[in-house]
């Protein structure tokens, strides 16, 4: 049995960054860049005026001003402001040449049908200038960087329409286990439904990857080795999930070690979570999660989403925030490292969910996180700072 | 002019919630529950082992005792325990008739092939007993439930494969705007990419909704009444946007009085975001986002989002976190409500972005939120509260 921290450690040390592919900008949402992003143009890629005003020269401010032409925004000016000239320019428009500065319509009267005369004290040039924003050829988003709705703005800007992206992890579920079901089935005496490889396909979902299921495994050597070994084939990544009990993986480790998996992980002295196991096969990696769902829940959570996650590039690593306890907390002494499903109220106070027996399907749902609690605690004072990883 | 709070009440008024449909269980992650979800089971459905160990009367707890049988989880036991006997039980199995507890098997000692002994000081029951969880008929779900993961398992623990969820709304997004090309394209002399209608999408997207991307309108009064006339049959919320100026919008309200839609908000007291339309036709609502990306970006997050959120069933406000400001912000005096882009660092202290001229792409890349500055703010002091809404 090993320490969180040393599984943690083992696991991190086999991730691989997965090949590069190029998105689609429209489906680029929360992928990471591969590769740095470079301007193909300036941004603004002109002086572009700032208001709906007039384009004039700065030293005819106080001046009767002819009205010469209107530009909006897209136009081509066809004329050069001269002295006492101006032109009436809609925003984001082209400045036209000769013009240094536009004066707002609000600063402006009409004195005819041609003419504008400025009645403002002072004004600003109001021009956004060519190439402020962006240069060309600059580097605009840094290779890494996770593509949120403000990103693909600045690709759309310039032009990057299929951005180069990490590729997201091929990722299978399995489960195990002669007691359950599918939930569209009624389950005979003895048996329950499979809940496991839902939550797991939600918890993947929330990784941005669409899992594939591959259903229950038949509880016999052969067929789990059957199943185990095609799937390693083709995909970075299994999940196994048992029905319930730790039992139904007696053999999975076995099997495993014969279709080639080296086991890096196998148990891990904490709880929930001490039947993880971890393996790696060339480039494909198997977890297998414990049965109880809220076991499985936190072992994705802490070792299995990370990892997915690392494969496709993200680097953000899942914040503990360190929150003060609402009321002095008991626990029954551990010989291993616990994790404790956590409220966390509108103060930022930490409240543990009671649950009582196994009616652990509920504690996720008011859960929004687990707290860290060390083996050998006894007791966490009132107002004591605890680390919580949030859900 | 109305104030944001105005607006917001307005907007708010008109949320209708959608019709509900039939989810499928895979595909119901983050969807709302618009109906109570019942238990066909009681949860566990039979007293179930909560060890590997052996099942006995717990007054033969000291005896030598017989092994009877072998019972795995999913097996239906055959043999009644009698006096001094057991029967060998998996974890998640059924307790057999006869047992009112389960020994752990690392608290006992095989004394021959057919027999063992408890070699611990005292045991529990280590037995969930039926319907301990839930009851057959037991509501587990609430309507108005987001499903999460862990919100599936329950769905699938009590066979609810179709889940009736709030219906999506339908949204398309429409650009408008002679001056901007679609970013595939070099853009010409006086033209722009789109990049708000690319932002948008994954704006919508973050929602959990995929839109439908209608294009560049042709900046007549024509071609705008037909592509809005049109939408207006076909979905549920249209967003339309400009490529960088108010202009564009000139008679966008004018069409979209033509076309029926009723304008509630024309110009909202704040900055950026001024120029927001909100209209109704029906059971069709209409966003006018304005031009430049960052007001567009802020207009959607305040209002278009709660109300895209709340219309398939979100109930939750957006929350706005209460934070110190890190330094003294100096601020150029408004008659509107200033939204202004900010990070938040480790120690959740408030540092407004600084971004010059129209630089404004960027300055979305490095906001976590936004700060509400009140109107007639000239200085926020260090370490005074402030109100920010995260993005």
């Amino acid at each position: 049995m090993i320490s969180f921290e040393e599984a943690q450690k083992i696991i991190n040390n086999n991730i691989i960054l997965l090949d590069t592919e190029n998105a689609v900008l429209k489906t680029s949402l929360d992928r990471v860049l591969a590769q740095d992003v470079v301007s193909d143009i300036n941004m603004p890629p002109f002086d572009k005026s700032a208001m709906d005003g007039y384009a004039i020269r700065s030293k005819d401010l106080f001046n009767e001003l002819e009205i010469i032409e209107t530009i909006k925004a897209g136009d081509i000016p066809q004329k050069k402001i001269g002295t006492n000239q101006c032109s009436k320019i809609m925003t984001g428009a082209l400045v036209p040449e000769g013009s240094d500065c536009v004066i707002k319509v609000e600063q402006t009267k009409n004195i005819s049908e041609t003419k504008i005369i400025f009645n403002g004290k002072e004004t600003q040039p109001n021009i956004s200038y060519k190439a402020e924003d962006i240069k060309l050829g600059e580097i605009v988003l840094k290779k890494g960087t996770v593509v949120r709705p403000q990103e693909l703005a600045i690709l759309a800007t310039v032009g990057c329409t299929n951005p180069i992206v990490y590729k997201l992890p091929r990722i299978a579920i399995m489960s195990t286990g002669d007691e359950i079901v599918e939930p569209g089935i009624s389950p005979a005496t003895g048996k329950i439904r499979n809940s496991n490889a839902y939550q797991l396909i939600g918890q993947v979902q929330k990784c941005g990857v669409e899992p594939k299921y591959l259903g229950i495994i038949e509880d016999t050597e052969e067929a789990t080795f059957d199943k185990i070994s095609d799937a390693l084939k083709r995909y970075d990544v299994l999940l196994l999930t048992g029905g319930i009990s730790m039992g139904d993986f007696d053999f999975v480790p076995k099997v495993m070690t014969k279709a080639g998996v080296q086991l890096y992980v196998q148990t891990v002295a904490m709880k929930p979570g001490k039947p993880t196991v971890f393996g790696r096969k060339d480039n494909t990696f198997v977890f297998c999660l414990p049965g109880n769902p809220v076991s499985s829940f936190v072992v994705f959570e802490l070792f299995a989403k990370p990892f997915i996650k690392a494969m496709s590039g993200h680097t953000t690593d899942d914040k503990f925030l360190k929150l003060p306890l609402k009321e002095t907390f008991n626990y029954k002494i551990s010989d291993r490292l616990s994790w404790v499903p956590v409220k966390i109220d509108d103060n930022n106070e930490v409240i543990p969910v009671t649950f009582h027996g196994s009616a652990h399907i509920y504690a996720l749902c008011y859960a929004q996180g687990f707290m860290r609690v060390e083996k050998g605690t006894v007791q966490i004072k009132q107002g004591e700072m605890v680390h919580v990883r949030q859900i």
